[in-house]
């Protein structure tokens, strides 16, 4: 089976014998500390490094076009148990039952989960190229939709691949100023970027805006390090929330990865990261390209993990899983994604766990396996 | 500052050594699954292990009087972020608000914190010598109390040291099948034993018991790994949620725990602990006898962290404890953990941090410093 329907990283790119050698000498070395209970907002060690995954070191405040770009304070992060946590601790701390909550269509599902949990009622907006569509957003706060907060993934989005753009977000952010929701930027994928530079950060509010990191896609996701920054009065409520969820987060794999990101082969794992992924990138759009002409859709992503494939409007991917399966190689059909659109002539196309002959052979099977009712 | 105040267990017995050991050696053989993504419920190595921290070897449901005591199958096993975590995930999908859980009085203030987060109605229930008093219970349910649920820590409790006796266990599941209530047993200190014998496994109606385990105070809190079994209406249940609250525990940390609970060293390690911590409680019960002579009232725990004691009717230990900081010594008031009991002429002291010799001194500097007025 080739599977173009995970959205796990390749574990072979992990630095594994780093992270070994990393393992047992902090464990040898302050086992004392880091086998103790530690505090719920996280070690010291760990809230410094992970600050390091925020802002852009290009920018770091000193423009006054991107006065907002630099570093967090790491004593304004909590370390969470992977970025999944903090969204939960927010959405368990900032929403009653009904609460209206903006989201993309299609969306991670995730995070659908958490706020289906919580019994608040998810908004869904259109994403497309650019990202969650502002302007319709605009339209329904005009018309009268209060939302608590809005979910974004600016960079590389699961599962459509799209960044938002600049517009659009310097858009949204006018919009949480101007109806006070919170923005809830969860920005997993930021360093997996293939074509140049680090996408810029740009934060909104500070009040109103509250951020994510996750070392899952960086350093390995069973490590479970994520973190997040935000206004005071939202942190610290989810600090409170956070004793009662796990006290707090494994202090081994907190200390794992404070050394883990300041360690010399860090720029250098990313750079090979980068180079790896964005090649089965151009692999699969190439093969897409060759395979179905046409017949397929889609915006190559910058970054991430995903190619979001429209295969024209009768095609209904769901079916074709099925005959998918049957020639060894599976994805996953769009409308799984979706919230509300109607998104099943699409696909989620993952590139980063195959080999690059994997990626090609299953395109192909792919095709072989199109319901032929269709051409 | 001698710290008869602390929760939590000595650093230096950590098996520091042999952690780093097998933290650098799964990793580095395992890289490519300890480093993954694993599944919510926990890999299936880690809750094999963990299966044999229930029950007891001596009588593995062999013995007709004990129908019910082996090791749970690991099927029914989730691996949890620590006890808490579990803890919290059970309050999370089994109580509604203002649904009505038993404790005991005085508690461990953790359970306490997560059943106020999910606005459960708690209903304390004074526990004594011989633990939660099941008499009082059954008066309360006779008159027409309906809890959901009922937390004990049948073993060694905190604050209090004591262990449920034999007979009130029974009581309190034969209460539990004739009202329909939940029993939640958290038994973290159960390995903690300094007087001869495991503490027998005693279960209840397996489709209304919840059992915790953690490793915390076997291994080392700081890899967090706990677990829970229970009737699979509730576990699944416990599952979905976990999903959305950390996706899964740290699949680094459950290799290492599934290691390490295997090792030949472990048993060794248990002796030593006990030993350790038995000759601690000794020397703090002997000191205490030896200063405060009547002036002094407890029960000698029989295992786990902490003496509960009673120094008489009229005495403030809160008072008391703004004059020991004074002597560099602290303490935990036993008010701090009452729900709704008088209890402010107790106090938790914990003997397993300090070494002998500051147990010894740390006793001479509360005599010291116990409040003039009182004596």
């Amino acid at each position: 089976m080739i599977s173009l329907a995970g959205g796990l990283p390749d574990a072979s790119m992990f630095p594994v014998d780093a992270l070994a050698t990393i393992a047992g000498e902090v464990i040898a070395r302050d086992g004392a500390r880091v086998l103790q209970y530690g505090v719920t907002r996280g070690e010291e060690s760990a809230r410094a490094a992970l600050a390091t995954l925020y802002g852009d070191p290009l920018f770091d405040g000193a423009d006054p076009d991107h006065p907002d770009t630099g570093h967090p304070d790491p004593d304004d992060l909590v370390v969470t148990t992977g970025s999944q946590q903090g969204l939960d601790l927010v959405a368990r701390v900032l929403l009653d039952p009904g609460d209206v909550v903006v989201t993309g269509d299609p969306e991670y599902l995730g995070v659908l989960q958490i706020l289906r949990s919580v019994n608040a009622a998810v908004h869904p907006i259109p994403i497309d190229g650019d990202g969650l569509d502002t302007a319709v957003l605009a339209d329904r706060l005009e018309g009268g939709l209060r939302p608590k907060a809005c979910y974004i993934v600016p960079h590389f989005h699961n599962p459509t691949g799209a960044t938002m753009s600049t517009e659009r977000r310097a858009h949204l952010h006018e919009l949480s100023s101007k109806y006070g929701f919170v923005v809830i930027e969860d920005d997993p994928y930021r360093e997996l970027y293939y074509d140049g530079e680090r996408p810029e950060e740009r934060v909104g509010d500070p009040d109103l805006t509250v951020r994510f990191r996750s070392t899952s896609k960086v350093l390995a996701p069973g490590l479970r390090i994520g973190s997040l920054t935000g206004p005071a009065w939202l942190r610290e409520a989810v600090v409170t929330a956070k004793q009662s969820a796990d006290l707090h987060t494994s202090t081994v794999t907190q200390a794992i990865v404070a050394e883990a990101l300041r360690s010399p082969w860090l720029a250098e794992h990313l750079d090979a990261l980068r180079r790896t992924y964005g090649h089965k990138r151009d692999v699969l759009v190439a093969a897409l390209h060759d395979a179905f002409g046409d017949g397929v859709r889609f915006e190559t992503p910058a970054g991430g993990m995903f190619v979001w494939a429209e295969f024209g409007g009768d095609v209904d991917t769901a079916t074709w899983l099925n005959a998918a399966l049957e020639h060894l190689v599976c994805f996953v059909p769009g409308a799984a994604f979706a919230v509300e659109r109607e998104l099943a002539s699409s696909s989620r196309l993952s590139f980063v766990t195959p080999p690059p002959d994997d990626l090609r052979e299953g395109v192909l099977r792919l095709v072989r396996s199109r319901p032929a009712s269709k051409y």
